[in-house]
């Protein structure tokens, strides 16, 4: 029998994969697999949505320095963000956890504290789980419920040329406090008696370590009776996510380096480390912002909002995704995206 | 700081912990944590249900003797079966998954034919999910949504005194299917030259390597009019689903040994290791039949249904629920549940 490896794939060739092997075939089933949540129709006015994620020990968290608490926030968080992504509204999630007895069940309270405090912050039931031994790591499960209205949804696929891209809050911080933490842990490892120097990195290292869903966005957009052409989150990074856009839209797009939105201390820090800030904020990743794109004639609705940045637009040509440089010069975005698999 | 070891807690007792911490507030979340699965009312004339299932290699199967693509179908069906429990028809699911660089693009496919079939078997559409590196073995996550009726939904807390006990199917084969696959795993270690001797044993392993959910069930209740007072799906063993009903109703219960459905072959392979077919159908667990009770003027509606069984009455005294042997004998019904976590 043919072996042939996972890696030959990637996490995009598997879910591809995947993808056609499977075609929804209710009439309930409004959107399947291929955007930030599935979508259903109940039968109510407003949709239901689905998302779901899982984080698995060693390869999306390091518990030397992931405090459980911010954990069980963060998980929780991620899976919000998929469900603002559609310009929805979170309701309820489940969390199924596989755990072993090397955790105390005061470390497990933790974790649901954590997990609890974002329930709070997002107005979300925890409604239901599964609870089971793991015999290594733990494994946390997520899946998020929430519902938009039928003419309020954004999906990916329905930018148009000319169209204005939007993102929210800056990019690349989360990626810099990944660094940061993974350079504590060396270092520490090297020297157990090293105290950590982390007092001025507490933005990037909240940014990794307890990121916060944009729902806040999705109740000022609705405020300025704006509906978004198309939407996702940047989970993988901006260059992943507007290639998506544009993939699923059949369009192209400019994006303009200036007006990347990038925090102060990610542009420090990105110096410290020798890596570039658009590097950060095209590929770092784990930002969970809102990527989405507007209509010119609603640009007008938000140009004030202090949480939204306004760096490009969409374009007619859907082979060219590209970046306009400072400098002036232009690059095709390319996505570098998940690739746990190929490690 | 304290550390108190999670094997004093055991599954339940963590699960009762979780629980505590976590009241829904919303009024589109009916029925939370504590049923087979959470019963959300989207605005329709319908619910919608979600139930969730982790399953992990070395915890929850094998795969020295689990096929992936049969594996693929145990976990869809596993997480139908919570829905068809409520009394509702599945209708998405969504399917994560955590692998190894050690499972071959071809092995993932056999996984992904499995949940296909489960998919097609049980009209229910693949809507989403998550795939993951793992570490260690495999994780697969599976959530299930579907809906039921409002009027037709069934709780686990809906038992009166005198409603009778209601059990599908035959019970307790999962079980000796599971010893039968242990015993050939060590024999084989042993000797490898050893030729598979399983020939009449199809029953019994296929209920454990490939269980149904009992949806026809479902449809049958339909049609006769009639709708369960309490119901649960039979994972853990009659004696804890049992004891679930009685104590979310408030009632006590009689069960007659002589009533309880078992097969020919589970008889006999009980026999073969020494095993009591009773136990095994009190404790197996893994049946994925349904347990539900019925006012006793509903019984005529499904009496002469060749699957179902009548196996004891509903009665007043919470603190008695009771197995009536075939020798006359009372004993209390103990549960063994799951004990992952204490092993």
């Amino acid at each position: 029998m043919t072996r042939t490896e996972l890696s030959t794939l990637g996490e995009f060739g598997l879910i591809e994969r995947i993808n056609q092997q499977f075609t929804p075939v209710l009439p309930q089933t409004i959107k399947g697999i291929g955007d930030d949540a599935a979508v259903i129709d109940t039968g109510s006015d407003e949709y239901t949505l689905v998302s779901t994620d899982m984080l698995i020990e060693g390869v999306h968290f390091d518990l030397s320095y992931a405090p459980l608490k911010h954990l069980g926030f963060k998980a929780v968080a991620v899976n919000v963000s998929d469900i603002a992504a559609m310009n929805g509204t979170p309701r309820q999630i489940t969390v199924s956890i596989g755990l072993s007895n090397r955790f105390s069940v005061e470390a497990i309270d933790e974790l649901y504290a954590g997990i609890q405090t974002a329930c709070e912050a997002y107005k979300v039931d925890l409604v239901g789980g599964d609870t089971s031994a793991s015999r290594s790591g733990l494994v946390l499960s997520v899946t998020a419920i929430g519902t938009v209205k039928k003419d309020k949804i954004a999906y990916r696929n329905g930018a148009q040329p000319n169209d204005v891209i939007c993102v929210t809050g800056d990019l690349g911080a989360a990626y810099l406090g990944l660094q940061l933490l993974e350079r504590e842990k060396r270092e520490f490892l090297e020297n157990p008696n090293m105290q950590p120097q982390l007092e001025d990195k507490a933005y990037l290292i909240g940014r990794q370590l307890k990121p916060e869903a944009r729902t806040n966005i999705i109740y000022e957009l609705n405020d300025a009776d704006l509906v978004p052409t198309s939407m996702i989150d940047v989970s993988d990074g901006l260059a992943s996510e507007i290639l998506h856009l544009c993939k699923q839209s059949g369009t192209g797009a400019q994006i303009f380096e200036e007006h990347i939105p990038v925090a102060d201390e990610t542009f420090l820090t990105a110096d410290e480390f020798k890596l570039s800030p658009l590097t950060s904020a095209l590929n770092g990743g784990e930002d969970y912002e809102l990527l989405f794109t507007i209509k010119q004639t609603d640009y007008e609705k938000i140009k004030n909002s202090p949480h939204i940045s306004f760096i490009g637009f969409m374009t007619n040509d859907p082979s060219a995704v590209e970046i306009v440089t400072k400098g002036g010069g232009r690059f095709p975005v390319q996505a570098q995206g998940w690739q746990h698999l190929t490690r």
